[in-house]
């Protein structure tokens, strides 16, 4: 029995000692290295590019553009906007527009500086609103998105008005509210970074720290027009993702480009600017909100307005826009829902997914007003959410899914644990707690290129050596994967983890898993894992039968022994049955897989273009503070975190993914905010992008409530994503016990406090 | 359809364009260097040894000796003799005493002149003679050896005595002759080279320079005293074998080691001097042959004595000597065979297989004799080896079970290409023409190390993309395996060769193959290759067969298109299935197997120990010579080669094969021999070592010669070993009729011819 406990994680060995290779770590005999010129301006007319003067340089070995590469790709099929390289425009201040390799890093960015490109200067729109206001189609980013909208949603779920007037006929409250989210990103400890290798007869093997090297393995044959089968994918360490590294890259192009020039290995390792470049983070997002509360504490109707400045492409933006609407029902009960979402295109580095990917600017805003809201009606905020709770196996207005829920366990954990009863408005002036919610769900029920292919296929071999190899296209990220493939594959199997050997996310070597993100990996990557081993097990059984004079079904194993249900005297060891098995068929081999089911997916979502989604998480936290009035600084004490993951497979894991999310969300509610001038990153740097480290953590107080969900693995669901948007609105909440003032603008910085207070004095 | 063509080897780019990774290659952080410290005595005690002087050199991290590792082995089950280190003995010059591992290679093999071995001296073996006439038992080699006798075989088949009579009374000829082979190695490009690397919580992984990886992870697994589940064997890319690298190796065992001691990955390469110390090549040998044959050319019977120089330890020397007793028959028809075989240990690196292993020695007297016995009967050689030719589906004398059988086709392909009649005998003084037969076994009936398990597994893998991942154990050792694979899966699914990635040799990643020795790959990898092409076809074409609304048992893939036999316009395409597969059950997995058929195992093959084996190949030659008898020099001019390799699944490795087993013989025949005074290797170099280059290589017009095999991957039989034995006698017989004299003693050299002539005209 490995699950349940805690288990450390099986890369954490090679990591700390340093035999952990990552992609910069790959060192090819003749490797190149590749550099990538990129545009000084945020909006502009590519006239001319020249390279010869760069080709010329002793130690260049190649230099690419747009031509090379001129097919159009994109995360998502409805946004293929993007191509390696800028061809007739570029877009913001660090589109890429060519790449060079060269025998040295240096060679490469001389190189890059010989490198004469003639533009056009167009005006460049920084803001949603200037971008929205454009009718000059001529200036549009992109000629088919129209006045620089991406998308648009306009759902009505129920009826707002009604609810909002039944509110207010209850003796109750609607209030609404102004929320704005600066743009924030992932800071991922490891740069993007890839190595290409070219081999012969025209074939391409790529490493590349990606969390989707599916998507990746799908683009490149898009863009480097050769077929699949003739690329081979490999994610090598990944030193975290966070959502930044779920799509193709211009470097993961360039490389395999330049690889295939050259016919020499060709890697690319980004410096920390570039990082801010690539960016994909959480979009700049203004939030109204309008919600309606009865008397008794029931919420009736919420009415929201969302405006995310999305960068100069799609990315998944037309997903992050969707959810952040969709995702205000499933942890509520909520009976009305309006959502009007606006994901707009600006001269800014391209936003994607990020850690709570949609949610967390619109939870903000909803947990804060909440909050609010309880005091307008005298109720304890905690009591409110309680009320509201939702009953699992339910679909909500908005058709999603919900199977499992502690939702309410988690509140009253934390309330229980921080004491909340004795301090929520009792503490002294410049000390408060603060409660919110949250929720994530356990992938999508839709894989991203819509098909009928499994979201995850697990196979596992076993020959003679009795090690059990399980090849998962899983991406590790640093989240703990391949730990829970591994234990699952030990649980289900009755043996020791030390057996199992991870092989993972190399397009060559495993099955297709579509990647880590949405939270997919340990609900369906687990699943197909545990079908897999399911397989391998009950082939061991019918060795076993022979062996025993029993039925299959009338096994069990344990222990690295096999014995009748209830009999364990009776027992065979794991390696007598093994080899029994090959003696008869030769090496074993199983596979699971994993498809959401047909009712978790499409058409039933309405109107909102994805599926509903499997098994959600629930999160509930507490933040204590104390807050300095006179200088507006203010610690946040402590944190007492509380996440429904269905089933814990590893505490340890679960743990951690439960305070990295509270960490993070908490970067960005005291400090986090990409700043630009003129569409002009102004801190791509880890000293000016405030980013805080673990020195600056508060004790975490984490509780593991545990709702078995019918669909997970051993009953696991979510646990990676689903507690980073309850961290910011606790915080504000808590400054608002503490001092009686409320900040809806992000990051909740010491001048907003004090700006606040004075506001605050004005008005008393 | 590719089986049958030139099919260029898919390893052949990697390996010219430097891409491919020997394990010298292989550069890991932080690796050491390793470096052996050998005995400088034939014979002696150690009486102590002393490492501290070493251990403090700067640099040095590691030193192992005999007390790290004490546990014995050995390939052969009962020759278990070897540890990794020298213990209490030492037993030739160049035997393990003690390994560093270092900084640098130069700091290594500083630190083995800093270690300390006092010896006590003991008297050596140098010849078999004197090994087996020792009597004192504190003396011999190994103490459960009696007078030095590895084993002994004495067998005898029908009645040898009957048979000679037979043949004298018909008026034929019986002859007694003593022919010498001497030791002679294998001299492969690439020397024994390895890395090890320890991983964190007491796993192992080698990468080695090996020909039977399955083989090395057993052994590892006793020596180390580790689970096998811990230990991964990797076999890099090789640079040559034949046969020189089919068991486990100190430097290997050392590297675990240090590699443990240091926790730092540890290399070992050895210098050419080295790879004459681990040899493991062909024995010395003193063959006495008896061959009676009736005046109408039938072979009555034949006794053989052969004593073969062992050296040190047994190493696969059982076999061997059995093999060079067994494999008198198989070829002809002999209804009479005595043998009696004697393996000696002596003072000298052991011997081990080589190319033609066992066959090669007796093989040179057996043809040479059968020319003078032609000559004495007065029957053209060509037409007696005609006359002697078995019946395909036969059992012979002492059980080899026969299937398909070339010989006589072979035969008659040289002697009609080598204008054969017209030359024999009537050429000028100088010239002449001779012929030789020789055959080989397509891989042992039984494993090694006895077991019911499989001998080959292969599985194969296909995903969304297309590809084609083939996994399996075999050994590509450029003998052409993996190409052979390619072929095989992609011939039995009907797809493009290019669709197919080969994965092999990996324990944690493939199957168990048992390795790339006794010519087994082809015949056993190859049909379980086209068992797991087979199964995995079928999946697709049961989801074929949906699509095309037909019995899966009708359709037929080829073109990749599969469609209903004989109505190829209502095809559907190889990715169509396949995605329609995956939707079904996600990633395709399938595998296959090859386990010997039960009539060619064990019991039946009499008092021989190994069993009967399987599809024997076949071989003829003609050499032209031209020979000066003023110098005794003389040149090959040219060589006929007809092989029977059942169907050649590859031209253009078949002829490969072929021309470098004869080069490979021809090398044995003109020069090579190793060189010991008083067992101490004199030629251990390739300067002194005459192994002969390609700019010295003849014409060799090869013809391969098709027998369908009945139990072969569509036909197949070996071709990788079966030819070498034939051309050295056929140079022999050729040196006979240009100059009417019989060399008897290998190599044939200017100096034994010279001598030869000598004496003819003193007896004429």
């Amino acid at each position: 029995m490995n699950i349940g406990t805690r288990v450390p994680m099986t890369d954490g060995p090679p990591k700390v000692t340093g035999q952990a290779i990552y992609a910069d770590d790959l060192r090819l005999p003749n490797m190149l290295y590749g550099k990538i010129l990129r545009s000084p301006h945020a909006h502009a007319r590519i006239i001319s590019i020249n390279t010869s003067k760069a080709e010329r340089l002793p130690g260049v070995m190649g230099v690419v553009t747009g031509k090379d590469a001129p097919a159009k790709y994109g995360i998502l099929p409805i946004g293929h906007d993007e191509t390696a390289f800028s061809i007739d425009r570029v877009r913001y201040v660090g589109d890429e527009v060519a790449a060079v390799c060269a025998t040295s890093e240096q060679i490469a960015e001389e190189a890059l500086e010989l490198i004469e490109v003639e533009y056009e200067i167009l005006p460049a729109f920084v803001t949603p609103e200037e971008a929205m206001g454009c009718e000059d189609e001529s200036l549009w980013l992109h000629h088919d998105r129209k006045r620089n909208i991406e998308k648009q949603y306009h759902h009505h779920f129920g009826d707002v008005e009604k609810g909002f007037q039944e509110a207010l006929d209850s003796g109750g409250a609607v209030r609404f509210d102004k929320y704005y989210n600066p743009r924030v990103t992932h800071v991922p400890m490891e740069p993007h970074a890839c190595v290409a290798n070219w081999e012969h007869e025209g074939k391409v093997t790529l490493w590349t720290s990606t969390q989707t090297p599916h998507y990746v393995h799908r683009t490149l044959a898009v863009v480097l027009d050769m077929p699949m089968s003739s690329i081979r994918v490999i994610k090598p360490f990944v030193g975290g993702g966070f959502g930044g590294k779920s799509e193709t890259f211009t470097h993961e192009v360039a490389a395999c480009l330049l690889a295939k020039k050259t016919c020499r290995p060709v890697k690319f390792n980004f410096t920390r600017e570039e990082v801010f470049y690539a960016h994909r983070g959480r979009p700049e997002q203004y939030v109204e909100l309008k919600t309606g509360v009865a008397k008794d504490g029931r919420i009736t109707a919420v009415e929201a307005k969302v405006v995310q400045d999305g960068g100069a492409y799609c990315s998944y933006g037309v997903v992050t826009i969707l959810y952040s609407g969709a995702l205000i029902a499933a942890l509520y009960d909520i009976p009305n829902i309006k959502f009007d979402g606006y994901r707009v295109l600006t001269n800014k580095p391209a936003c994607g997914p990020m850690r709570g990917h949609g949610t967390v600017g619109v939870r903000f805003g909803f947990e804060s007003q909440l909050d609010m809201l309880a005091a307008e009606i005298g109720m304890d905020a905690g009591e409110l959410r309680l009320k509201n709770k939702l009953k699992p196996n339910t679909i909500t207005v908005n058709d999603l899914r919900v199977t499992s829920y502690g939702y309410d366990k988690c509140i009253e954990k934390v309330m229980e644990a921080s004491d909340w009863r004795n301090k929520r408005s009792k503490m002294p002036y410049g000390k408060g707690v603060g409660m919110a919610g949250s929720h994530y769900v356990s992938g999508a029920a839709n894989s991203i290129i819509r098909s009928k292919l499994p979201h995850s296929t697990v196979s596992i071999k076993i020959d003679y050596d009795g090690g059990v190899t399980v090849y998962t296209g899983a991406a590790e990220i640093g989240q703990g994967t391949e730990t829970i493939h591994a234990q699952i594959v030990a649980e289900e199997m009755g043996i020791e983890l030390s057996r199992i050997r991870i092989v993972a996310a190399d397009s060559a070597l495993t099955p297709v898993d579509l990647g880590s993100y949405s939270s997919r990996v340990t609900f369906m990557a687990g699943n197909a894992a545990k079908e897999a081993a399911r397989d391998i097990k009950m082939q061991l059984f019918r060795a076993a039968a022979e062996l025993l004079g029993e039925s299959p079904e009338h096994l069990v194993a344990r222990d690295e022994k096999i014995f009748p249900r209830d009999e364990p005297h009776r027992s065979i060891t794991y390696q007598e049955a093994l080899l029994a098995c090959i003696e008869q068929g030769g090496t074993l081999i199983a596979k699971g897989t994993y498809t959401p089911p047909p009712e978790s997916q499409g058409g039933s979502f309405r109107g909102a273009g994805v599926g509903p989604g499997v098994a959600y998480s629930y999160a509930a936290q507490v933040a204590e503070v104390t807050v300095d009035p006179e200088t507006g600084l203010f610690t946040v004490d402590k944190i007492w975190a509380a996440h429904d993951c269905g089933r814990a497979l590893n505490l340890l894991t679960v743990e951690g993914q439960v305070e990295g999310s509270v960490w993070m969300g908490l970067g960005q509610a005291v400090a986090e905010e990409q700043i630009f001038e003129n569409g002009k990153t102004m801190n791509p740097g880890l000293l000016e992008y405030k980013s805080a480290s673990s020195l600056e953590s508060p004790p975490i107080e984490t509780f593991i409530v545990e709702t078995i969900d019918p669909e997970g693995p051993f009953g696991a669901k979510e646990a990676g994503e689903g507690s980073l948007a309850a961290t910011i609105p606790a915080v504000a909440n808590a400054i608002y016990d503490a001092i009686g003032v409320r900040i809806n603008d992000l990051p909740l910085s010491p001048e907003r406090i004090l700006k606040a207070i004075e506001e605050q004095k004005k008005r008393s």
